[in-house]
């Protein structure tokens, strides 16, 4: 592409270097702020900044924050001996979407992958083992992804409890809801016939 | 969507009020940048807010520009007696990439649309008739999207320099090359065959 000027192919060029934002995208972006006023472009970039600067992982579930400890683990209101175990943090806002936990996170920051070259040492298990330990959890949920690398770390995280009194247990597979089931894959629908659950009579 | 952090939420919302940009990309942008070191968040907050203070309107040709008068108005070795009427500088880049052209450009800043609301006092049309009459211009290539408004565009431009000796040509339209004629819409083909073009024989 073809800028007369520097700034912004600088701008443009910022913007693609953003995964998934190619060079007419970014343009398209830069003039539309370019139509804005200043002040736009402004607190853009300042929300930006601000929100690099200041968010750190919580020290005791890793989830992103602007405090030392996150608003979950921080609320009081909230069940400290559920735990429930996710692969990064945009599985924590997809599970508070639903308002269907009411108990604390742990984010591992991944799964157990040797192709990837990702052990057991790169992700938050440690501190998970520990944290289960000293907080005295009653559960933990592991709400991780269906794969056979989910599984592998469900797996390695199951042993590494097996002398510890806690429950365990891993979130529904099966067809989604209002699915049909012609379109489920074999896998899924097969697992959920495998998994199949006792039916609730009316009246018993 | 539900934020544990305000920060984040905030550079969220940013990202989102871009055109095109929804909520989950605006997340995946956001933890993408998370993920870089804090550097390269302030360098591309900066490049935004430095082109955004710095980039004004050519004044001579509206091209957005980062000094009073654009690179390409400021080329000595362009050819000035051209001048190339566009919509606006994304037709710039465009016609640039070719490297088929090296006169100077005019944009509009968009077309006459009287459903839109937009007449000719709105549009940068005034100082592009000054401009062709100071500057002793030759050809005016009306570059301008083959819809109504633009040829009602060009109509007007032509009627205000009816009186004035300059040579008018618009782009030429037809099927696109390399194209199949199969594809091409009813109108273009139509159009193609009645402005067809005497075929040059070798040996002529």
């Amino acid at each position: 592409m073809n800028f007369s000027s520097k700034l912004i192919e600088d701008a443009v060029n910022a913007f693609a270097n953003l995964p998934g934002i190619g060079k007419k995208t970014a343009l398209r972006l830069v003039l539309h702020l370019i139509k804005q006023e200043t002040d736009i472009a402004e607190q853009f970039a300042d929300a930006i900044v601000k929100m690099r600067k200041n968010i750190k992982p919580c020290k005791k579930c890793h989830n992103l924050s602007d405090t030392p400890i996150c608003n979950i683990c921080n609320n009081p209101r909230r069940d400290a001996k559920t735990i429930c175990v996710v692969e990064n943090i945009r599985d924590i806002m997809a599970i508070e979407d639903t308002s269907q936990f009411k108990g604390l996170y742990h984010v591992l920051g991944g799964v157990i992958s040797p192709i990837e070259g990702v052990g057991p040492q790169d992700l938050n298990i440690d501190d998970l083992i520990e944290r289960i330990k000293n907080e005295k959890a009653t559960e933990v949920i592991m709400a991780i992804s269906p794969t056979i690398e989910g599984d592998t770390t469900i797996f390695y995280i199951s042993k590494r409890l097996k002398d510890h009194d806690v429950k365990i247990s891993t979130i529904a597979r099966g067809v989604s809801f209002g699915g049909e089931l012609e379109y489920a894959d074999e896998l899924t629908l097969g697992r959920s016939i495998v998994a199949r659950i006792p039916y609730q009579k009316h009246g018993k």
